[in-house]
């Protein structure tokens, strides 16, 4: 694979395409077309920009990232939980509705992709690493509760506000009494048929002998159906009169490119949000990815992926777009429909696009709840519980982790919700391998092995102490090392030797060497000499960059049984 | 030890204080007392204070460590770092010389003292271990060199200011044109005399048949007897009307217990300087404490550690001092001159009582540059540039989180470069254990053992693939292993078996758990099967609380030859 071809995938999968492949590439994307549509409005809504936004960011976003991207399924464009971190982050500094909140929307996509190809390009990806599986799915059940709630006033048809769960609650309750009937009639209609579409839906027509891949795609269908039938409805009532409120006129046409007007102050207000939008967007798009591509044993290379979830945000920030990622329900039906390539990106963009020209006057009369009856279904499928109770059975730190990131995004809001969580495991597994698991050691009688005192009967001698040290040493536990050795020493008067078993410890950092001079020292004040036993071969190549073993009042051993042998014979 | 006595250990020395043991600790205390005179006052004039804190800050917090502490010989009192921090922390919110000024001090030392209790009472002294030894050695190393440069104006007798290198050296340069000459001379006389006690005095002493230890002693009172000659010479010549900065009059009585003004926003000012104090205060000062109790063999309890420097430091607060914690050389001489317990301590707190009292009037005539040039002196011996270069030399991570340290104190401030230095340490530490050293291992022929196949001649097979991982598994690198296996797999297509072996694995959080999983999921999707060997006993015990067992393809095997074995033999 040449340098060209490694940033360029599209050159290496262009080259051998084939019509066969166009068939199936094409009939993936009329069926994510379809399922786009609705998604694209809806998921507009909840960032709080106008429809037409949605269905812009599903058509260049599509194109670049099927140019720069490594999955061959991967389906991009507007998804919920970017959609509400949207919402969040220039909710802050810009009123809904006004020009500066699309201005703020275009930014916040560019800010994010340019984001999102330097991580690429410097190989930064690794940062997306602080973000562990419990915050991440804690993240995303929050924020699934999070948006339902926020859906409900559309269900509702009532003005309603607020970022965080009590502020949604609160301000709902409020408008409770100006409830307008026919929405609420549409919008619980809808929801119905759409759990019923989700959960019942399939087997029935597995029951009338349609197979089953076709039912589950058909089963995506539901909400296009939903979206024709309350259209219609609408149209036929005049339910715009009766003070339902209507998506309205969508303008027709395409968006010309252009660079979104740069306000310095904006830009640095929206680069945190934008940082965590690329970060939550680009785990949940690789996890997908990953998953798809390891089902036909292909590959996908994530420094890659970051420049092509960066391309497909930058085509956003430039053609009137908002954040986009890969999203999961449609990148499954983008290759259980039997997309092959990139290219199936392509035509969905060019579908979307046709969609945008011809399509939008029929949707004037589409009824905001049902997009939200829509959004409600799909979030509350991201909402999982389980995931919770599995983690509170596996660990109590990881669970906290989690438990800290639900309860701040919903209590405090998305942003403070991550952080919360990512300084929380930070700080647990900073603590855990802060105290690692260090047993003193005897030899088991009649073998070479050496086993913890507190498990086993072994033999152990009153003037050699054998201290295995299960964990790398580094900055976090040097000093736990230290008061350790100190408080082993302390108790036994009759110390002449400290043999560190270094068998688990694959690294050693500066300020481990530094601990272990420093033990070396002051073992050496007390009368004791200080061996090592087991060094693996890195790290020994390492110290031998160091004055440590000058000063080492004792030996390396390369085995435990040798460091007793040979201590036992000196005696 | 009872819980009382744990958390009072003067009740377990004090109970066995005997007459000689109080003669050694009165002889130390005297020689700790004529040493601390002049650093006290040197040490307030570094923060911006009137020198009378300085004294104020070594009476009471030296009792409440004698109480609290549970080192034996540490000599608690204002250090020079922590009055850096502390006048850039309180510089940001009172003008030096002004009354907040003061109230901002003794707050500050209130604060951090009521965070040195927290953590202990809590366990938390493990959030030190954040500071690396190369972020606090290239801390203190870029903190002497800005109080040694902060100081020269003292030297020159002009007005100055700045936080931040060039700040310093710009206003420097522009009152170079006032400089005071008499002050020049003194200044300049000091520093050359205290360099010549430190370098050269103790060999005279030696060489004129004076024993080593009592040479030692005798060459850290020359700052002493540099106070006592300039002073005369102030007096006898009248520098005061030259022109000279004089110490002036220093309020003659002992400051009364009370608690400092309570201000909401500046106590919300303080907290994270008070933090980063605290943190700073501790490491340095518990490092101290543990190289003298490990010379006899004593032990220091770290967290108990935390609640006596939190008491020093509230007893500081309430009686109009200002932050303190653990000095260097101030210890080494208590220890050196023989004190035995915390008395001492005591002892001390006496004596510059007394001083406090009576002493005073005679400090008047002190020139600023006598303290100026012992302040250099002092801290230029903590400037360590051999540490950068023999970090520099061992690893380059460490090196460069050292590098921004120094970098970022010497030209952003004292606050920004320890947070931009402990915040690089954490994340080149993520980035390296998120890229562990995996190898993919063969048989050795002959043999049970498994090595790297890059590096032995080892047999394979071509559809089982044996992979060992030399890290514990946890978030940071989670991802990392998912895409390393998707990759090796991909190369492989008569892939049937991979083998995780998990010798150095000695922790699986629920990040790597869910992992683990998603390869399981991924390989059978590709029909290959996952097996797990070697894995240690803790690690077992926590899978067993988890689904991955049941829903494991593959086999736990107790050794990478079993596995091998049983594979084999199953085809």
């Amino acid at each position: 694979m040449t340098r060209l071809s490694r940033h360029l995938p599209i050159l290496e999968w262009g080259r051998q395409y084939r019509s066969s492949t166009f068939t199936n590439d094409l009939v993936a994307a009329v069926i994510v077309t379809i399922m786009l549509i609705p998604q694209s409005l809806a998921y507009a809504m909840l960032a709080g920009l106008p429809p037409e936004v949605g269905l812009y960011a599903s058509i260049l976003p599509l194109v670049a990232y099927a140019i720069f991207g490594t999955s061959r399924t991967l389906a991009v464009g507007p998804v919920a939980v970017v959609s509400l971190m949207t919402a969040t982050a220039i909710g802050e500094i810009a009123a809904q509705g006004s020009e500066s909140y699309l201005v703020a929307a275009t930014l916040l996509a560019l800010i994010s992709g340019v984001m999102l190809v330097a991580m690429g390009l410097f190989r930064l990806g690794f940062v997306a690493n602080f973000l562990s599986h419990p915050v991440i799915s804690g993240f995303i059940t929050a924020s699934g509760l999070l948006i339902a709630a926020g859906q409900v006033r559309h269900l509702l048809g009532v003005p309603s506000s607020g970022h965080t769960l009590p502020e949604i609650v609160t301000s709902l309750v409020e408008n409770l009494p100006s409830t307008n009937f026919p929405t609420l009639v549409i919008g619980v209609g809808v929801l119905a048929f759409l759990y019923f579409v989700r959960l019942k839906l399939k087997s029935v027509l597995v029951a009338l002998g349609i197979k089953p891949r076709l039912s589950d795609i058909a089963t995506k269908a539901g909400p296009v159906l939903a979206v024709a039938v309350t259209i219609l409805a609408a149209a036929a009532l005049n339910l715009g009169e009766e003070g339902v409120p209507l998506v309205g006129a969508i303008p027709q046409g395409l968006p010309v490119p252009a660079l979104p007007i740069f306000d310095i102050d904006m830009i640095r207000a929206l680069a945190a949000p934008a940082l965590l939008i690329s970060l939550i967007g680009f785990v949940e798009s690789v996890s997908v990815a990953q998953t798809l591509a390891a089902k036909r044993r292909q590959r996908i290379i994530p420094d890659q992926e970051l420049i092509g979830l960066g391309a497909a945000n930058i085509a956003s920030g430039i053609s009137a777009g908002y954040p986009v990622t890969g999203g999961f329900a449609r990148s499954v039906v983008n290759f259980d429909a039997g997309a092959e390539t990139p290219a199936a990106g392509i035509y969905t963009a060019v579908g979307i696009a046709l969609a945008t020209l011809f399509l939008t006057p029929l949707l004037a009369n589409l009824p905001q709840a049902t997009l939200a009856a829509a959004i409600i279904v799909a979030v509350l499928s991201l909402v999982d519980f389980a995931a919770v109770r599995r983690v509170w059975a596996y660990s109590k730190a990881d669970f906290s982790a989690m438990a800290a990131t639900i309860l701040g995004t919903l209590f405090l809001g998305v942003e403070i919700g991550v952080v919360m969580g990512v300084l929380l495991s930070l700080l647990l597994h900073l603590y855990r391998t802060s105290r690692p698991h260090m047993a003193v050691v005897g030899q088991v009688p009649g073998t070479e092995h050496f086993r913890n005192v507190d498990r086993h009967q072994v033999i152990t001698s009153p003037d050699i102490l054998s201290l295995r040290v299960d964990e790398s040493l580094y900055f976090a536990n040097t000093r736990y090392l230290e008061d350790r050795v100190a408080e082993l020493v302390a108790d036994r008067p009759e110390l002449k030797h400290v043999v560190l078993m270094c068998s688990a410890v694959n690294a050693i950092d500066a300020s481990a060497l530094e601990s272990l001079e420093e033990i070396n020292h002051r073992l050496n004040d007390a009368g004791i000499t200080l061996h090592l036993s087991e060094v693996k071969g890195p790290v020994m190549d390492r110290l031998k960059r160091s004055h440590f073993l000058d000063d080492l009042t004792g030996s390396i051993f390369l085995s435990q049984y040798d460091a007793i042998v040979d201590l036992n014979a000196m005696r």
